[in-house]
């Protein structure tokens, strides 16, 4: 096993009404201005604004509203986020959404706490943050990226069309809500780009070195069967807390930093998406459906053994009578099979 | 998936070189006077000792020894290591040995900063910690008790006749440095022994419910498949890099928490051998052993379809032609095999 240093200060509360348990509890350490941040608005048709609104005056906060962060969260709007922490004093944001919501204010939160340009000195040049930024928390409503559990952020600069991701250890939320429940309201379609990101998160790091065999493989085997027969069954059954419930843990999972341990991690179909979100502002999970294929066809062959294990342990393919190369392309055809069925079900 | 909370402050330097390259930094934080505790000494005679007091003389830090501590150590040492801290006005604890050095130390980090008699009020009345302990560092050279990564102390009571373990989070080592060429020099029988504390803790999880399907029980498959490949490696082979670093980060993925989210976890062969241990002084890994088999034989047909998923996910018995009850006691019966080869090889 390769070398690796290990830390996460995230505490994760999981479980059915998480926001009303522990919420106001877990905003207590921090100051008295509240940033709650939002996305286009649904968190006020589906009850959860109302929960978490509560929760904040009951633990005697005041609120300033920050909300339509968009998909593809832009830099832009990043400095509008840093303008109202600024002239609000704000002492800690509250991301209630999804990935965009959570990577958006841990970009605001750095760049309310420096006058450097951030995108510059942060996301292009990967400065060192030598300052704390505004404390984050989050509670999640939608699941994928997994940018609950560590210090990832995605922003899109429209002006240089260019979509990239840092991950600062700084910008770990302090605290992660996640009830299952809250993802219930999800549609089918966002169930299934979610779902297609988080697999691509584990596959990304399955698949690169080292092969050796090592716990981190077999572990991302496990949330990879988990996310492959939970996803079907969240967009059949939308309510179903069982399939909600593990597709949410299997989405922290693969991003809380476990199972890239000791693992090279390129990510190199994220990057090809990342370009192309930039293009196109085209749906994070739906892209990386379409790339993962295609790219795995192409470079399978310069890794057969490992798209062989893949083929066997992950979508449980016999492989009695097939060659290796058959048993690898068999495998990745599982992956579009997947996207079939849920085109299906939706 | 069942409700949790989870968070984890331990940060971890795992990989060859550790001490030499992040121990002086890791130290920084923390004030001048660190007192060093380790067992019987063998690590003056394998290197690490002088590895360790360099480092931390590179980061100017005054050196108390305190040494001796036993396995199944007790409250008086906790009591000695109370007052040495005490005494010298000590800042900063590092263990540096196996789980009875780590538990020690915590135990001793929480006494120090307290008035009260901890092993009363916390090992036997399980009170609130609302103080801060003296901050704790460890350098593991022994592994599976997974205490590196929790709050999990073991203290044995010799006058009461009471070996029992307590969780406090804030007893979770600051940093861990995990150097599996530091485990080069364990003898076999102890390495044998250690491997079984890990295994016993992943099934201990493993067997307890919720039994529904979920990535916990997948992950404790993977782990526990991974400590019965490499146990044997190690004992045969004890300067294996790959063997010792698996089994290394196995013991500490089995009690970094990970695997018990949302598992009731009741550890009772542990509590069984936590009696025997304090009346006995038995090697706990040993008594572990001992026991697993004949618990799991009696209890088995209350849990049958776990017992026959493990009989097939972990120790890969396809199962064909035989009754569940068959399958249940095969699959426990490997583990006594597990024994015998390891007897073999020693």
């Amino acid at each position: 096993m390769n070398s690796f240093v290990y830390e996460n200060a995230t505490k994760i509360y999981f479980g059915r009404g998480g926001v009303r348990e522990h919420l106001a509890e877990a905003v207590q350490a921090f100051g008295k201005t509240v940033m709650l941040a939002y996305g286009g608005g649904s968190i006020k048709k589906n009850g959860i604004y109302g929960e978490v609104t509560e929760a904040l005056k009951a633990a005697g906060k005041e609120i300033v509203e920050f909300s339509g962060i968009m998909p593809n969260p832009t830099y832009r709007k990043v400095l509008e986020g840093k303008k109202m922490v600024q002239e609000n004093g704000v002492d800690f944001i509250l991301g209630v959404g999804g990935g965009s919501v959570m990577d958006c204010c841990k970009a605001i939160s750095m760049a309310a706490a420096t006058d450097k340009d951030v995108w510059k000195e942060y996301w292009i040049e990967r400065g060192n943050v030598d300052f704390e930024p505004v404390p984050v928390g989050v509670v999640v409503t939608v699941v994928g990226t997994g940018s609950e559990v560590n210090g990832e952020g995605v922003i899109t600069n429209e002006e240089e069309k260019i979509k990239t991701s840092r991950n600062y250890p700084r910008c770990n939320p302090r605290f992660a809500i996640l009830d299952p429940e809250y993802t219930y309201s999800v549609p089918p379609l966002q169930t299934a780009a979610g779902g297609f990101d988080m697999l691509s998160h584990v596959m990304e790091t399955y698949f690169s070195a080292p092969d050796g065999d090592n716990l981190s493989d077999a572990i991302s085997e496990a949330i990879m069967r988990s996310i492959i027969d939970n996803l079907p069954l969240a967009i059949e059954e939308p309510e179903n807390y069982e399939a909600r419930s593990n597709l949410m843990w299997a989405s922290s999972m693969a991003e809380i930093g476990i199972i890239k341990l000791g693992k090279r991690c390129d990510f190199e179909a994220h990057m090809i998406e990342h370009q192309m979100g930039a293009y196109t502002d085209c749906n994070h999970g739906m892209g990386l459906a379409v790339i993962h294929p295609a790219y795995y066809r192409r470079i399978c062959k310069d890794g057969l053994a490992k798209f062989v294990k893949f083929a066997k342990n992950v979508w449980g393919i016999p492989g009695e009578g097939m060659s290796d190369i058959q048993l690898a392309y068999a495998g990745i055809g599982f992956f579009p099979k997947l996207v079939d069925l849920i085109i299906i079900l939706i």
